[in-house]
């Protein structure tokens, strides 16, 4: 057995903890126990699942001030950012029993039987059902919202689905102690849930095991893409929800620039240099027109940007890479850094602008470089700058700064939006609120195009349509019964409130 | 440039057709075709485009007699179930238009700005936009109702998709000339919106073509998972939407068996050599009980379906897999032909049923055997019947005959159920009803099942969300905008019809 280590960032500190890396016997204990979690908290109910999501909320709350302390020990993101990132996490919770509690989310349809252009139809009643256990491969840059107790795990309990979280090698520690709290609630009620593996090869082996039949990643576009693979090669491929990062491109009008090039770069600034610019929505890259205000804009970006202190990494490999991308960066012919930038050999990292002045976006400048940077590519018109834009890849968010009706690059603002799952106007990207109406994925990189990981709509990826014919009312579920129900369904066509 | 060829499954004639495979040019033609009509479609509005749907509708009907010609010649489906599947198709084209028109499917969303317990929430509006163009794998075995026509056909124009069909090369005349009476009623509106390709080759490209945004398959599970490991495999990953077959169990339990053998039997002769048994939900196990009553529905099944003349199979190459298949299946230990069952030379087959005594279903008695063929497996107890159960992949649906207030059999009910997309009782699989309620799809290898290809919510394969943040009104989309609306939408969290 190899026992787990974890390194404090802000002092380099490096200790063992009373963990050992999950062999194949734990593993396969890990997934039977999601296995029966599964089957009993669908048979809890909408209800009783809301009522555990509360419970776990409040057992984390319970556990602030040692949560906190543990998660900043691993990640250095400091007591007010963890802080928030627990009540982030309760909040998801809570909201996740909401949605329960609404219950649109069953998609519920009843069809009686009846005649048709075709013929007779016959009775079909349709909802959606837990898709079965899943595997949660748990982000380094959200210790707590997205890991053990995060978003995906979350949709997953709601859901009605027993879960395996991988857990980041960043903050082991942490892993443990939340699920530990979350075990104290759960296991009374439906057993072990929610289980935790570590180390390397149980991550392999987590999205290879045969009864887990989703896996939700944040991360690299390289692992997401090694374990995507890996999800489709299976003998029964299972779906693969990647959320692999995002260049979260911004465009200044011209009119913008002109009129408030001093707010929009603060702004900026504040949001490029935000948890160490550990975020998956940092703006990466920014449009600013050629000439005097967007001249304005990029010295008070790049003035705002190097008055900031040099903060921990996470860890000491994402301040080689941030050193690495800043050099990839520079190194574009056309890219020059404006200020700082460094990593340093302890391992923090100090913020960046890189400006370009070209014609095409090329190769690393389209990439995502993790960590307090970003370009500014300047663009002398419409249809330069949409040619910038059309070098792209899809993204999470697309930002415009734009002026009351304003119809200034009306190509570039297409280009730019094309590929995005979240259109921002006036306001910066970081921060992803969880609501209804959130959309937290975009096309690749920023998989999966077709479904979010934050909001409401996030259950629908651990969840499968069954449909019913011609069934007798006790085989039923509750839920397709005739006669009047707590939740919206559909009816011969018609959508009916409760 | 290769010319295209078709054979009359009833004579053996093969004939020389006006087309040839589709090259490189042809290809990247109907990709930007479908790119632009892309464009064009999502401007037509839900109106334009319900209307459009119902325009497609009356021109295939318009030409019925020259299309069910055709596609006879090529199929030998006969002049009755083509007729019915041409109807299907146009039926399945006028419910897209209900589904436009009703409006639910956009999932809209709105959260006006204010105030939570994570603090301030900015104004966030959600909705589904189309995915981009869509690539569709045409079926061998219904020509119109999943061919270039076709559900995935009218799902994606619904959403707003152009569309590029990859043509079954055993009707490849029918093909063309749908596409040309399609085409005729697009060509004014919004270009060519479904294009057809022709070839292996082309096939292979278009999966892989950059502007293509997702794949629809409905085929043989090697084909499946060969195109679905390219749509992987792209620098820009896409989602497959596949239907590989599935074997749909039926479980007749005691109680029913001596109620009702020859009832049972009667209907499961009927739906096993339906269409030559060329059904993708054609019952291919039946779960049997041992004694009396299970030999009398046996022997009633066994000489319903030899009194079945032979029929010609879609293609020669089908007939060859069919004669490999049984010769498979009888000698599987344990399994023996009850009736006659054969493929000629000339490509008839003539349906069997082979009976199953044993442990466990092994090997080929657990894959789909295309064709008039069906197993059924003895069972002694529930859980003999639940371990034959357990032996089973994922299937698109699940059969279970009981009586009322049936007790008998639990464990093989729970086993038999457990990885279908739609459990029915007293009736048969085939036959898959166009509606809001049903569900076409079920786990590996009846992918994807967290989608359907059938009924009101296939349309969203070709779907993305995306997220409004912070826009002026007059940015959003008109669904998205504050005021009375015409369709379903959340407005803070509460759901308001029109």
């Amino acid at each position: 057995m190899t026992s787990i280590t974890t390194t404090d960032p802000a002092t380099g500190v490096r200790r063992t903890l009373d963990l050992e890396e999950t062999d194949s016997a734990g593993l396969a204990a890990a997934v039977s126990a999601a296995t029966a979690a599964t089957t009993r908290l669908q048979a809890l109910g909408r209800t009783g699942r809301a009522r555990l999501l509360e419970s776990i909320a409040d057992a984390l709350e319970a556990r602030r001030d040692d949560v906190v302390a543990a998660a900043d020990s691993e990640t250095a993101l400091g007591s007010i950012r963890l802080n928030g990132e627990l009540s982030r996490t309760a909040f998801q919770l809570r909201f996740f029993a909401e949605v329960l509690r609404e219950g649109s989310y069953l998609e519920a349809v009843i069809d009686h039987a009846g005649d048709t252009p075709m013929g007779p139809r016959p009775d079909l009643r349709r909802m959606l059902v837990p898709l079965g256990p899943v595997a949660v491969y748990a982000a380094s840059n959200f210790p707590l919202a997205f890991s053990v107790p995060g978003g995906d795990t979350a949709a997953a309990l709601a859901a009605g689905a027993g879960v395996v979280v991988k857990a980041h090698p960043a903050h082991p520690a942490t892993s443990a102690l939340v699920a530990s709290v979350t075990a104290e609630v759960t296991d009374p009620v439906v057993g072990r849930a929610v289980s935790v593996v570590y180390g390397y090869q149980a991550g392999i082996d987590l999205v290879q095991a045969p009864a887990i039949r989703a896996a939700s990643f944040t991360g690299s576009p390289g692992g997401g893409r090694a374990l995507a693979e890996l999800a489709a090669a299976r003998p029964s491929p299972i779906p693969f929800y990647g959320e692999l990062g995002s260049i979260n491109p911004v465009l200044v009008s011209p009119a913008a620039a002109a009129a408030r090039a001093d707010t929009i770069a603060a702004g900026l600034a504040a949001s490029i240099v935000q948890g160490g610019g550990q975020f998956c929505t940092k703006p990466g890259i920014a449009l600013v027109p050629a000439g005097a205000s967007g001249d304005a804009l990029v010295a008070a970006l790049a003035s705002a940007v190097a008055a900031v202190d040099a903060k921990p990494a996470l860890t000491l490999g994402m301040a080689d890479a941030y050193r690495d991308g800043l050099a990839s960066l520079a190194a574009v012919p056309g890219a020059s850094l404006l200020s700082g930038g460094s990593a340093s050999a302890t391992g923090s990292t100090s913020p960046a602008v890189v400006e370009f002045d070209g014609e095409e976006l090329a190769g690393r400048l389209a990439e995502e470089c993790f960590g307090p940077v970003a370009v500014v590519a300047r663009y002398r018109d419409d249809e330069h700058a949409a040619r910038l834009a059309a070098g792209l890849p899809g993204t999470l968010t697309a930002t415009l700064f734009l002026e009351p009706g304003d119809a200034g690059v009306p190509a570039a603002r297409a280009a730019v939006t094309a590929s995005a799952g979240r259109i921002l106007y006036d306001q910066y990207p970081t921060g992803v609120a969880v609501a209804w109406a959130q959309h937290h994925g975009g096309p690749w990189p920023s998989t999966d195009s077709v479904h979010t990981s934050v909001g409401a709509t996030s259950i629908r990826r651990y969840l499968r349509p069954v449909a019913w014919q011609n069934a007798p009312e006790a085989e039923l579920p509750a839920e397709l019964r005739d006669g009047p129900v707590d939740f919206p369904r559909r009816v011969d066509g018609v959508l009916v409130l409760p």
